[in-house]
């Protein structure tokens, strides 16, 4: 009988081309995948709590794969830091009950979202935040963020993405056909030249942070009263909200089950 | 008659073969050259207070150069960062009097090193720190670091550059043809997971401060006593000095005029 690993990964999404798999083009899924193989000989795909998109990071995104091999998994995980390389990393590395899978099983995750507001952004945070050194309004897009806590449709702020009807019709489809997901907490903060945006729900729809980051910022910048944000969730049409944020800034920070 | 600008740089080492202009290779010091030609029409080579060497990175690296330009400095700011590559930013740009030269007119510089100590290195560290994970006598590498203050001949810390003999006969030779240097101040400190050195002086030979880190880990591994340093800079051989640390870990955090 296979075993089951929970596989915690951080990764500089700046080097790939997002998580899932794709012929000729560094993945996260697909380095993974092969590292495994190396280690084990065993052939797999491992499965995300979800998709980061190219260059997006993860400080705790969170991987399931059934394995063979009778390596403990303490050495599986010396062997992964060994063998992947240094833009992902294997935080820790455990046997999990047969069920656990890392989407079907979460309960929840924190996304966090950097802008870089100084005017000249250092050349060591080109690819790890969004550098907006215009003014803003931070009263404003707090005001706004109140909106969006409890249970609401997010299709506002869904990827409008030509095979979504496609995707919904897939059983492997990581959102599931319903577009209301529930937001716990969402707070901006501000430390150093960083405005820092953290937002932990039970689920996010694709693109879905980013566009909110994209939106809170149209918000700084007075082009609507915080209060129109709950009329842009009640049009649920991605027309109505603002442009996605770059991928630059979005980290994964972890994930609850 | 020119105007005789000062620039201060930071760039992220990483993406680059070091300052010094190659043919077909991205330089800091070629890409400074191309994105002030196509600002101002003008041909130059761009003099920096030193040659970094490829992935050392600069906090604020100092480069003179001469041009006919009307621009206004501050203009040439706004130019030169919506020019350059993201991973090099001008920090300062101001004139200097016409014998500013960035290298003959420095009287002393600081860098620093770090030391990346926990057991697994952060995947957005990988370029910018030196992972050494394994233990380290901190109190030893302390004591050593003593005998570094003060005047003394480097010989034992420089390059073995099989072209230094004939760079020593080129006057435009960074280093001079003495290898006495003197150290200000030298002093290790730890900062989270982060062991730094930070070492300021009238001047550095080529890959001075990488040998250093690399005999002062020596130190730490208890190859030596503390006191064995006096030894090796009277030996004045580099093979009685430790390895060169990796450029990853190293910065040039400023240049004193």
């Amino acid at each position: 009988m296979p075993r089951n690993f929970k596989i915690t990964l951080a990764y500089d999404g700046h080097e790939f081309h997002g998580w899932q798999i794709q012929p000729g083009k560094p993945t996260i899924q697909g380095t993974l995948a092969e590292t495994i193989e190396r280690i084990t000989g065993e052939q797999t795909l491992p499965q995300g709590s979800g998709r980061t998109d190219a260059g997006v990071h993860a400080l705790g995104q969170v991987a399931s794969v059934a394995l063979q091999t009778p390596i403990p998994a303490d050495g599986l995980h010396i062997a992964l830091n060994d063998k992947l390389p240094p833009s992902i990393r294997a935080l820790t590395v455990g046997e999990a009950a047969p069920d656990f899978h890392a989407r079907h099983s979460a309960k929840g995750k924190t996304y966090r979202y950097r802008i870089y507001r100084a005017a000249i952004c250092s050349p060591f945070l080109a690819h790890y935040v969004w550098h907006y050194p215009w003014r803003l309004d931070e009263s404003v897009m707090q005001s706004a963020t109140a909106f969006i806590q409890g249970e609401h449709d997010f299709t506002s702020f869904a990827a409008s993405d030509p095979d979504r009807a496609q995707r919904i019709r897939d059983a492997e489809d990581e959102d599931g056909p319903s577009n209301v997901r529930t937001i716990y907490d969402a707070v901006w903060r501000t430390e150093g030249h960083e405005l820092i945006f953290e937002v932990r729900g039970n689920g996010f729809l694709h693109h879905m942070v980013r566009n909110l980051v994209g939106t809170f910022v149209d918000f700084g910048k007075w082009q609507h009263p915080a209060e129109s944000m709950a009329k842009i969730l009640r049009e649920k049409s991605r027309s109505a909200a603002g442009p996605a944020a770059p991928a630059s800034g979005l980290y994964l920070v972890n994930v609850e089950y």
